[in-house]
C-alpha cells in the first residue's frame, strides 16, 4: 500500500488538501471488462475533500449519476457541488472529519478515459469503446483506492446510478466496505428501467449526426442526446409536480393554438421545460458516453453470476443505509425495501418525502442529515 | 335532415345493413380549422354495424384511440375489432338494437382525409396537413352524423383518445348526445402527458427519412415512428406488468452480456417487445398521422374557450358514464374523477381492475359490460 498523497503516480496532479473539489487524474493501467473488452491505459479522474488519517480509515466514496461528475461538493472550487449540502466542512459527510473521494465512471466525460479518449491509435475511440459494466467500473475504482492508500472505505454512498455502484462496491468487496448507503437505487435495473433506457439509446442512434459514434470531427448528436435527456428527464420528475408547475400553460407568449401548422405552433411551458433540460445536457455531456453509462446501468444485477437475489445480497457483510424518495416513479420505494430485505439483518428503508420524484435524492438529501449522521457518520 | 343511407352522398359505398363492419366512405365538403387551416374536401372513413330505427333513435358512436381505426367489431369483415367483446349481435352494444357507427379521425390512415391524401395540387398534404384540434375532428363527426340522418345519438363512447372525442361530442353539441361514456381520458391532456407526447413528436421529425413530413416519394421514417410507439408503449402499460412478464430475462439465445461492444450485444426480452410493438405500428400507421393526431390529443381540453373547467363540465346535459384503469399511469384514475366530479349530478367513477395499466381499457372493456348495460343500454 501506498500511503497517500501517491505523488509519483499523477505528476502534476497532486493539488494535495487544498485541493479539495478541483479535479486530479490518476493512470491505473489496463482494465479487462466483463464482457471481454479491454481498454489498454485507464485514467479515472477524481476530486477530494479534507483528508486521509494516518490510519487510512476515515475515507468516504461518493458516487454521481449517470450524467453526474466528481464535483460532490465546493472545496477550494467555486463551483457548485451537487451533493453540496450533504458533503463539506460541518455537514453530516464532514469533511473536516472524513477523507471524501468522488471518482468520474469509466465511459463518461468528466475526465475519466471514455468514448472522447484517444484510443491506442491516437483517434477517439468513438464506436469502438467497450461495454463496461457496473461491476467494470467499480474495479476500475478498486485500482483508484489502491493508490490512493486506501484498504477499506469507513463508506461509501451513492444515489440513483451512483446507489448502483456503492452496492456493487460492498457485493465484489465486502472486506473493503465498512458501511453503505444505496440512495435511490435498487439491487437490479428493471424492465421498464430498460425500456425507458432503450428508447433513449434509439434516440441517440437515430440522430444522423451520431454517425455511430464516430462524430468527433463533425457536428454533435445534440438533437438525439437531447431527445434522450427529455425522455430520462420525465422519468426523474413526478406525474404530480409536472402538472402543479406547468398544467397546459402557454410558454410566455407562444401560443399552442397559434399556427395553422403544428410544427410552427408555440410550446407549452412543459416543452419549454423539457428543451431547456436538453440544451443544458447537450451543453456539458458527451452523447457516447451517454450511451455507454446508459448501458451500465441497464447491466446493473446484484444477481448476476452471484445465485438468486436473496444469495447475491445475503453474502453480504457490509452496514447498510437503504433510502428511497415517496413519489419515485422510476426506481420504486417498492424496490428498495426488496433490496434492503434480501440484505441480512434488518436493515429499514428510510424515505425522502417530496413531490419531486426521483430527482428529490440529489435536491432533498438534507432530509437524510440525521439518519444518516446516526447510522453512519456519529462521532 | 335525410334518411339512412343517403346513397347519393357516397355513391358505390352503399354496403347497406349486410355491409357491417365494412369500411365505407362519405365527403363531408370543406372543413374550417380551430387555429385557421382549411381542407377543402374533406372525406370521412367509417363503418356501421347493425340498422338506425326509424326515427333514428337507437344510433351509437364509438369513437376510437390514437392509433386506432373504425374497425371497432367484426360484422361482416372476418377482421377482428378492437372492441370486439363490447360491439356486436347480442353484447353490451347490441347490434341487433343498436345501429352502431365508427368514424376514422380527420388526419388519420384509415381512409378519412389525412396527410397521406392529396391536397388540391394532386401531391400528397405531407407537411402541408394543417393542425387539426379534437374539436374540429368532431365538428367534421357531426357533419357526417347529419348525412346518416342523426340528429342525436343515443350514445357516444370512447377510450383513451376516443374518450376526448367524446366528452367534446357532449361538451360541443349537448342537444345531440343523449349519453357520452369516456373511458380511460380526462378533461384535458395533462403536462405529463404533453411532455410524453412531445418527445414522441421529436422521435419522428429526427427520423432523416421523416424530411419535415415529405416523404411519400422515398423511404418511410420507420425507425422515429418506431421510436415514438416505444416511448409510448411503454406509458400504456405499467411498470408491475413489464416486470412480472419480462423481468430481466434475456430474448430467446441472444446475450444481453455477449459483445465487446453495446451496439452488438444482445436484447433483454422487454427491448425484443418493444421492437416488436414498434415494427406492428410501422406496418399499419403513417408517421404524419401520428404527428397529426398526436398533436391534436395535446391540444385536449375541455375547459379551453370556455371559462373554468367546472364552467365547461358544468354545462354539459348528457347522462355520463367514466370509467379508467386502476393502474394506468397516463390517464391518472384521480383525473377520471376530477372530470367526474365536474359534471352535472352525482357522476360515479368506474374502474377497471387490471395490472396492465392504460390498455386495458381495450383488453378489460368487459369489466364494465354490466355497469354500462345498467347505465346506458338497458332496455
Amino acid at each position: 500500500m501506498t500511503t497517500y498523497p501517491p505523488a509519483p503516480l499523477y505528476p502534476g496532479n497532486d493539488a494535495g488538501p487544498s485541493g479539495d473539489g478541483l479535479l486530479r487524474v490518476a493512470p491505473i493501467g489496463p482494465l479487462f471488462l466483463e464482457t471481454g473488452g479491454e481498454l489498454p491505459d485507464v485514467q479515472l479522474a477524481f476530486e477530494t475533500w479534507g483528508e486521509l488519517d494516518r490510519d487510512a480509515s476515515n475515507a468516504v466514496l461518493v458516487q454521481h449519476a449517470l450524467t453526474g461528475s466528481s464535483h460532490v461538493a465546493r472545496g477550494a472550487s467555486e463551483e457548485e457541488g451537487w451533493w453540496d449540502s450533504l458533503v463539506g466542512p460541518g455537514r453530516t459527510v464532514d469533511t473536516d472529519r472524513f477523507f471524501v473521494v468522488s471518482i468520474n465512471m469509466v465511459g463518461g466525460c468528466y475526465g475519466s478515459t471514455g468514448p472522447a479518449s484517444l484510443a491506442p491509435d491516437g483517434a477517439p475511440w468513438g464506436s469502438r469503446f467497450p461495454f463496461v459494466t457496473i461491476r467494470d467500473s467499480v474495479r476500475a475504482e478498486a485500482l483508484l483506492a489502491d493508490l490512493l492508500g486506501i484498504e477499506r472505505w469507513h463508506s461509501v454512498l451513492g444515489g440513483s446510478m451512483g446507489g448502483a455502484r456503492a452496492l456493487e462496491w460492498a457485493l465484489m468487496y465486502p472486506d473493503r466496505v465498512e458501511r453503505c448507503a444505496v440512495i435511490a437505487c435498487t439491487a437490479a435495473s428493471s424492465a421498464e428501467q430498460i425500456a425507458f433506457a432503450q428508447a433513449q439509446l434509439q434516440a441517440i442512434r437515430l440522430d444522423p449526426a451520431y454517425r455511430g459514434g464516430d462524430y468527433y470531427d463533425g457536428p454533435l448528436p445534440e438533437a438525439g442526446l437531447g431527445l434522450a435527456r427529455r425522455i430520462a428527464h420525465i422519468t426523474y420528475r413526478s406525474e404530480r409536480e409536472l402538472e402543479a408547475r406547468f398544467g397546459r400553460a402557454e410558454q410566455d407568449a407562444e401560443q399552442p393554438f397559434g399556427a395553422v401548422l403544428p410544427s410552427h405552433r408555440g410550446r407549452y411551458q412543459v416543452e419549454s421545460y423539457l428543451d431547456h433540460q436538453a440544451e443544458k445536457l447537450v451543453d456539458r455531456f458527451d452523447a457516447n458516453s451517454y450511451v455507454i453509462l446508459t448501458e451500465a446501468l441497464m447491466s446493473h444485477d446484484a444477481a448476476r453470476d452471484r445465485g438468486s437475489l436473496d444469495d447475491a445480497l445475503g453474502a453480504a457483510t457490509s452496514e447498510f443505509f437503504i433510502a428511497a424518495v415517496d413519489t419515485d416513479r422510476l426506481y420504486f420505494p417498492v424496490q428498495s425495501r426488496r433490496l434492503a430485505e434480501g440484505l441480512p439483518g434488518n436493515v429499514p428503508l428510510h424515505l425522502i418525502t417530496s413531490p419531486v420524484g426521483h430527482d428529490a435524492f440529489l435536491t432533498q438529501i438534507h432530509q437524510l442529515d440525521d439518519q444518516l449522521r446516526t447510522a453512519f457518520f456519529s462521532s
